[in-house]
């Protein structure tokens, strides 16, 4: 998990002279590089062409003549069933680990659900609990480096955000522990459990029953449990994630979290199906309010998908496909990041066994720096900082790379672009230091 | 439009000894049904099977060695297009009679924008105003009979509704005038324009000039135009209506109106795509959550539809198909209707040009009554006072009927034994008083 850590002829030992010296190197190819004009993406976790054509024959699954009913006889073509088909809900309850009755399915947006999720205890609370957006100040703690989109969505309603050090193993539990059981104002935590975006951290058996188990002030607090991951592993031998539903059951705590997942890496991202699963209590409460919001889901699609991906074997056998297009891509970067950084001293980094990004940590001070550089090569990144809620990286070091969109020799010249920006900011630094 | 009104040999004339005979002999009819353990639902304007087989071919439209690019040359199965594939605003844009850059596509319900537009103004507010959740009070109007979902919501969202009548050319609007122009906290207004759910009204030019022109207490006034049924014409010949953003324009309130659409009864109701339409400056303000919200709709779903549907005129052909299989419904039920109540003095009903519903007023204080005997005798028709705010018919006495689901010998069933139930009611009433 943890990625190659500086060893050796460190950028740190080198005299200014040296510095300057392989600064005008880099420099050097840093030009040649904005010469060639390039148009390069690495700023989302976008799937590549590759993997959405694994997904075409779903396209074929439903056709003028098919069977449009679900398996308990409702025409998918009408209103009805505002919590989703019983065959997509099993499919992902199996795969979930969870019942089919802590399962809605929706629309094709996961992220529209945890917004709704957020607004929904903004406006009417949960639990019988006052609505949060009553309450003078309401906070969430945020692992970090995290999902910049979480981070948007609480900025934009108000909520205080609360930086929490993500390690390995997930969040530092002591200071979550510590942040819940004395501020009754913190009433939720975003978390990607599983191949942590960005840096791929898969939060440990122990973690996930501290998470069940622990003392909160707020008797509404909630986990926002983005599975977004779930299944998305690169590699044979990744660590698999204790289920938490049950977990929080078992703890006494049954109606803690909310989760959230998605097909959007599974088949289309511009057209998948997005679950929520929690307590049966929690699921009754969110339908109370769906029954008003909507008229229910694109069932069809839901169909489309459950007759495609059929069961949980099959699916993960589909996202093995997935897996052999990406492996190439996350080693490629890994590689050259190794060829050309390792043991300098100015940049660290994982290579995750699942999910779509690898972090980079490079010299404190310099990722701004890094980014700009890559950008006027023509290399879009996500913007520094946006890792951090407010986008402020403390030490401004965080870079997210996504190597999924991109083809291969696209990707490769990315990354020796970015290890010539990286390079070039940390000789800046040091020179003038 | 106005429907067939009392003449002739009424109940009013009849004395307590004739209406105990026509009772008698209507109880007779009434139990013959109840034995027959019917189970016909009149309740919710769904879409009938060969309605919705009218779309299956859309279902070859999109297959796996299918172009899934859109005009622009977007992969729609990839992230991207918040708003919208261009070529399904561009359709929806000419429909309406708008620009597509007025034009939000979003998923398969249109009554989910509807929410989340309302629930936008409780907590951002519109224009740059307060939020509408900050305010002590805020009320809608509520033009009645109307639409139970759209009540429903804004009933959710502690928001206060005033009824106001509903007239064949559309609400009262001295009446809309008057309370919009003397009270700040009514800040929107329900409107189902032309074929109104349940009673078929068409707004006039008239009342169209009147809501774009007339001044409202409130700066951030919104008329929620729900334009549900723009184009489900059943005979040649109906009214248009005007097309109410740019006159709202004209008269120096661009920002005045929410309006919303969908394909939910043109291709399938379970599978749809809705619109949402509004000025430019409205629709910017929207996209700045929506950014947030989502990571937006699905995009192959709109490209089937653009694919299928065509233009407007493609698509007002495929309207008249509809059209075939519901007029044949809406004779049937009007035709029994005036068979077996004309003249009787206990009810009135519209003969609509489009539209899905047939709304009935029955005696006064006799609604519930028939609601509860159709329900008895097996048929499940729309709860009675759910057509006015807080389910609550000043006057008890106006029914929603639904004729498009059921095939027409189920329809002409259940109409008889809604005509019986009226005769019951009404001569219960007379009898008792």
């Amino acid at each position: 998990m943890v990625g190659n850590s500086m060893s050796s002829v460190s950028f740190l030992k080198c005299s200014k002279t040296q510095l300057q010296e392989i600064s005008d190197a880099e420099r050097a190819k840093y030009a040649a590089f904005l010469a060639k004009n390039l148009k390069l993406d690495m700023s989302r976790g976008k799937p590549c062409k590759e993997q959405l054509d694994l997904s075409r024959p779903m396209l074929d699954i439903l056709s003028a003549t098919s069977d449009l009913k679900t398996e308990s006889g409702i025409d998918t073509r009408n209103y009805a069933l505002l919590d989703g088909i019983p065959e997509i809900k099993k499919l992902y309850a199996e795969i979930l680990g969870v019942k089919e009755s802590q399962v809605i399915a929706g629309g094709s947006s996961s992220l529209n659900m945890m917004y709704d999720t957020v607004q929904r205890g903004m406006q009417f609370g949960f639990g019988g609990h006052t609505p949060w957006g009553k309450a003078d100040k309401i906070k969430f703690l945020c692992p970090a480096p995290g999902y910049d989109r979480h981070f948007a969505v609480t900025e934009l309603l108000g909520i205080e955000m609360i930086p929490v050090a993500l390690r390995a193993d997930g969040p530092d539990m002591d200071e979550v522990e510590r942040l819940v059981a004395e501020d009754e104002s913190i009433k939720g935590i975003w978390c990607v459990p599983r191949f942590s975006n960005p840096t791929g951290a898969v939060y440990s058996d122990a973690v996930v029953k501290r998470f069940a188990a622990m003392k909160t002030a707020a008797a509404d607090f909630r986990i926002f449990w983005d599975n977004a991951y779930s299944i998305h592993v690169l590699t044979d031998g990744a660590p698999e994630l204790l289920e938490i539903l049950s977990e929080c059951e078992k703890a006494g705590n049954p109606d803690r979290v909310f989760e959230f997942t998605s097909t959007s890496k599974v088949t289309f991202a511009g057209a998948g199906v997005a679950f929520f699963a929690s307590s049966e209590n929690n699921v009754k409460e969110a339908k109370k309010v769906l029954t008003i919001q909507t008229i229910g889901p694109d069932k069809l699609n839901q169909l489309r998908h459950a007759r495609f991906l059929k069961d949980k074997a099959a699916t993960l056998a589909h996202m093995k496909r997935h897996a052999a297009i990406l492996k190439p891509k996350f080693d490629a970067v890994t590689d050259a990041l190794t060829a050309g950084l390792k043991g300098l001293g100015i940049a660290e980094w994982n290579a995750p066994l699942g999910g779509y990004f690898i972090s980079i940590d490079v010299l404190d001070g310099t990722a701004k720096r890094v980014v700009a550089l890559a950008k006027e090569a023509g290399v879009a990144l996500t913007p520094a900082g946006a890792t951090f809620p407010y986008g402020r990286d403390p030490r401004d070091r965080n870079i997210r790379f996504a190597p999924t969109l991109p083809p291969l020799d696209e990707l490769k010249t990315a990354t020796e672009i970015f290890i010539s920006c990286v390079k070039i900011a940390a000789c800046e630094l040091k020179i003038e230091s």
